[in-house]
């Protein structure tokens, strides 16, 4: 049984989850894969780019979010996935031996009027470095099981 | 000299690029490392979750759209990152086996108001399986450079 059903989130709600380490060859092994542009793959080429040094692939920084959140409460939760984000934003470069947090904070709850035993989840994931800095941001609609008893 | 630059994308140009097929490890491994949930890592149990069977994490779909569109153009472009993207939307689940094209329409471009050298172009990716159904459909804010001799 998991811990955490629709019903624990209230709108206003914060919480914060990590931190998590990113390092130098993962954000390498990530570009090579997913997202092979210079910046992102080798130190000498990212120094000459608009960011200055090597920094993670935008896509990458999402997927560590999605780590730390899934580590923080997802796992433990009646997940049902999210249907998407209205908002990404990519805010300042991570960089290796960046050690990242997440600061959720919960927009609004809504049940499901088609299903019963979901309901869904606005909130805004904040991911900070060390130093507080905010370097994304995004909204997600989550959708998440009620707990057993919920009215039809 | 990099192929495409911020002049080459006008406003309502469509492009297509692709295919690149996803596998069941892909699934698993970007699951086990960034979004372990059953629904990516585990056929048994993803056949009794919401998606009914396996299915890749919503950020391995994004980082597939990455680096098709990578393959495509960005790594022969003047790319200099994205600043974030106003809609991520997960339509339908993306499966093993699953051949993805990516479907690109130019929505704007401007030049910068601060560094002559670059210009934004706005764009709308539709991720298409091989029965033509969108997956994912994402909007991007992408900076590329100029080409030299663009008016300071």
């Amino acid at each position: 049984m998991p811990k955490f059903h629709w019903e624990d989130f209230t709108p206003g709600q914060v919480t914060e989850y990590g931190p998590r380490e990113v390092t130098a060859d993962e954000i390498k092994a990530f570009a090579a894969e997913f997202d092979p542009q210079p910046m992102h793959l080798d130190e000498e080429a990212a120094r000459a780019s608009l960011v200055g040094g090597l920094c993670a692939s935008g896509w990458h920084s999402c997927a560590i979010l999605m780590r730390i959140i899934a580590d923080g409460f997802v796992l433990d939760s009646a997940s049902m996935g999210a249907t998407g984000c209205p908002e990404v934003k990519w805010l300042a470069p991570v960089r290796p031996g960046d050690r990242l947090r997440v600061r959720m904070k919960v927009l609004g709850t809504r049940a499901s009027n088609s299903r019963p035993d979901l309901g869904f989840v606005d909130a805004r994931f904040d991911m900070l470095n060390a130093d507080d800095l905010p370097v994304m941001t995004l909204t997600s609609h989550l959708m998440l099981g009620r707990r057993t008893g919920a009215a039809p």
